[in-house]
């Protein structure tokens, strides 16, 4: 086991990483920048050093500062949460020249499976079920009008580099795709520096449903159930369950075995998810992209499954093999999660950073708080909103909805806005109460409710 | 269902059962003393009645006052918690001639269980084990004294009314059993206005296990796992865990068996308890007393069987059965309660009521918080000094454990003293990790450490 793990990251996921560690008698480094040092993550951690200022770019971005605190701290892993650097290839091989483990999988699986177009002909490859699409990045964009006349419309121009839906465009009219193919490609140069694009055959009114998946050194691959991401805006993951009220048992193994299968063909070790696009009718799912890190929504397989990731992902990394507990789960009941962002949700959902004057947390049976938040806390400008994950679980669905409506009830925070009135809207819809939402229930709703989506 | 539901109590119980009426959909009515006015349960409940001034016996013990509250505000049932009047067959009479359910066992249950001597008959007649002792009430302590001679010392003279370790008095010589009898009569006089002692042989270095147990209306009497509360000072519970880690697969299969045998017997509805005494090396096991309430521990049952006792006695209470996934509960895990006091440890648990000025809580995987306290309460000087009940739960004892620490390390308390750092010391001994302690453990470790027990 290491003796001491860097947590290269911030906000609730460095805490949850902190907490791991400490659990495992490993010690724990925090990495901050100047606008986070009254975060909790820098208060539990068991040293600390500041690696800059502010934005990202200048600090929790910089690889060699984050490498440097290592080296000083005598840190012999390093754990890269979610975001910033946790998908970066290069990053995972400076580590490895400077000794340091990366906590995550090789820098070439990364990149075989983080360039979209890759990761889906890995699929194929290995008999992942895909999409209807070119088959490698279009040549032009009269060769992508010419294959999606081929496969019909609606299709979806997506960007190779691409992520958090930028360079991506669905595309419904012959008419009007060479100038979404020139919109995607320049947007994708503009946020990725690689302007390649390629094309699928667009799912109407899909759900969009992942696989947690786990692999370690000594030849275990498994799955740890799947979670339904549906509930979107924009792309941005609002509300995310376990086990998905839509799916049928048959579908579940079906994805499972895909799943399995791929990792194992190309020797995933560490924790990832595979995400798959459900159709509207849940009869098909097509693999959609492959997240080589743990996910912000992780927390609902943790409390069906009963099993801890992050402590896998250590334990994985230091060429243990996974638990027994997890690889023979006794999955228990249904959990939900909410992101509560700091945000108003009743004016485009514009980030509201500033004091948090009151912060009262929900609690009791079947709540869980992963939040580096407290009162007095300032959220800073800098980062993504969110400031708090609320996680229930109870027997069964129905339960943790009840549960996640009183957990909202409970939870008072004045001094920002928060996402919380949102949230409580969609637990209360009977939508939600039905499972009966995709990716696109979101952008409806607030249609009908005269919102802008 | 009940359309409301008042709750006589208050505190972390308070809250507990608040929040289990809000996710069944029930209304709730907070009564509260002059002194916990600013109490989180009076915060989060529907409705909320001041009953009287602070002291117990001019509020929450008064059986008029809380009617009164649950007249004006049309409740059709008193949830009573545990303590106060949980066990008041005479409350529960006056409920039922108010045409309020009282959710708990009949009063005539509460009787039969209520004093220890009767109990003890009832156990020896439905076959559940017993310690050797009088067949009934002493005579006199000569009659005691005689019966000490016959079964050999040391004997146990205990207060058929006694409860708290009051009105009870080990005795290892015959020369000291006519002062001790009349010391444990005359105090259980002053406590309970019952002097009537019975006799039991002592059970040298016990453990303190007992039986959850649950019954309905539609025949269904079930129990649901032990829980090992052997870590007590003075007879107060400072540690709970779930499952036991002393005894064995065969008598936990033994001690259930006859757990469930006595309810069934018996015709127990609503939740209750069937407390145990272990001998030293976990060969036998004796019935020592019934709690016919919802008990302060009872969240580590919860975490490890996945269900949810306040509910199901709401549920029992309204006429309904078990939930499907109590009658076929799902173990898993293990999980450890530690009370938190607001007492000073080092100063022989003297109360240390007063202003919380800094109250920052443990979050994140497995950790439960259970309380009705918040940065900025006041702790009242009248009551219990419990402030909160920290609950966590992991796959194994081990993870538990650690987690514990953990949490234990995160809880930020300031303003008043409280149990942590005796709780820390503890967790981190050898002792607790190797599962070995019985219910002198506290006292033996206290004295070893140059603390007054």
């Amino acid at each position: 086991m290491f003796n001491k793990v860097l947590v290269a990251n911030r906000g609730e996921i460095a805490l949850r990483i902190i907490r791991a560690c400490r659990e495992l008698g490993v010690a724990s480094v925090a990495v901050y920048s100047e606008a986070d040092v009254d975060s909790m993550h820098v208060q539990l951690a068991d040293e600390a050093v500041c690696i800059g200022p502010g934005p990202s770019q200048d600090s929790y971005l910089k690889p060699d500062r984050i490498i440097a605190a290592a080296e000083i701290t005598g840190a012999d892993a390093i754990h890269p949460g979610y975001g910033f650097l946790s998908e970066n290839a290069r990053f995972v091989e400076i580590c490895e020249s400077c000794n340091i483990k990366f906590i995550g999988p090789s820098a070439e699986v990364i990149r075989r499976m983080g360039d979209k177009n890759t990761a889906r002909a890995t699929a194929v490859e290995f008999g992942v079920p895909i999409t209807p699409g070119s088959d490698g990045i279009l040549e032009s964009a009269e060769h992508g009008l010419k294959l999606a006349k081929d496969m019909g419309f609606p299709v979806m121009i997506k960007a190779t580099a691409g992520g958090g839906g930028r360079g991506m465009r669905p595309c419904f009219d012959e008419k009007d795709f060479v100038s979404l193919y020139d919109a995607a490609s320049k947007e994708a140069i503009a946020c990725f520096g690689n302007g390649d694009c390629y094309l699928e055959k667009l799912v109407m009114k899909p759900h969009h449903i992942e696989m947690q998946i786990i692999g370690d050194t000594h030849g275990n691959f498994i799955q740890l159930g799947e979670r339904d991401c549906s509930m979107q805006r924009r792309n941005q993951k609002i509300i995310e369950e376990c086990p998905s009220p839509l799916i049928s048992d048959k579908m579940r193994v079906e994805m499972a075995e895909a799943s399995v299968n791929l990792i194992k063909s190309i020797g995933y070790e560490n924790a990832g998810t595979i995400e798959y696009l459900v159709d509207e009718k849940a009869e098909n799912f097509y693999f959609m992209e492959m997240n080589t890190r743990i996910q912000v929504e992780h927390p609902v397989t943790e409390e069906v499954m009963g099993c801890e990731l992050i402590k896998e992902q250590i334990r994985v990394a230091a060429g243990e093999p996974l638990s027994s507990h997890v690889l023979q789960t006794n999955p228990r009941g249904h959990s939900i999660e909410c992101r509560i962002n700091a945000e108003d949700p009743y004016n485009n959902f514009c980030p509201s950073p500033g004091k948090i004057t009151l912060w009262y947390t929900p609690g009791g049976k079947g709540v869980r708080l992963d939040t580096h938040v407290y009162s007095g806390y300032s959220v800073p400008p800098y980062y993504d909103s969110m400031i708090a994950k609320l996680i229930v679980t109870g027997a069964t669905r129905e339960i943790a909805i009840s549960r996640m409506k009183r957990a909202l009830s409970e939870f008072k925070i004045e001094g920002i806005k928060t996402t919380i009135p949102f949230q409580q809207e969609i637990i209360d819809h009977p939508d939600f109460k039905n499972g009966d939402y995709g990716i696109e229930w979101v952008a409806d709703y607030m249609k009908s409710e005269g919102l802008q989506p």
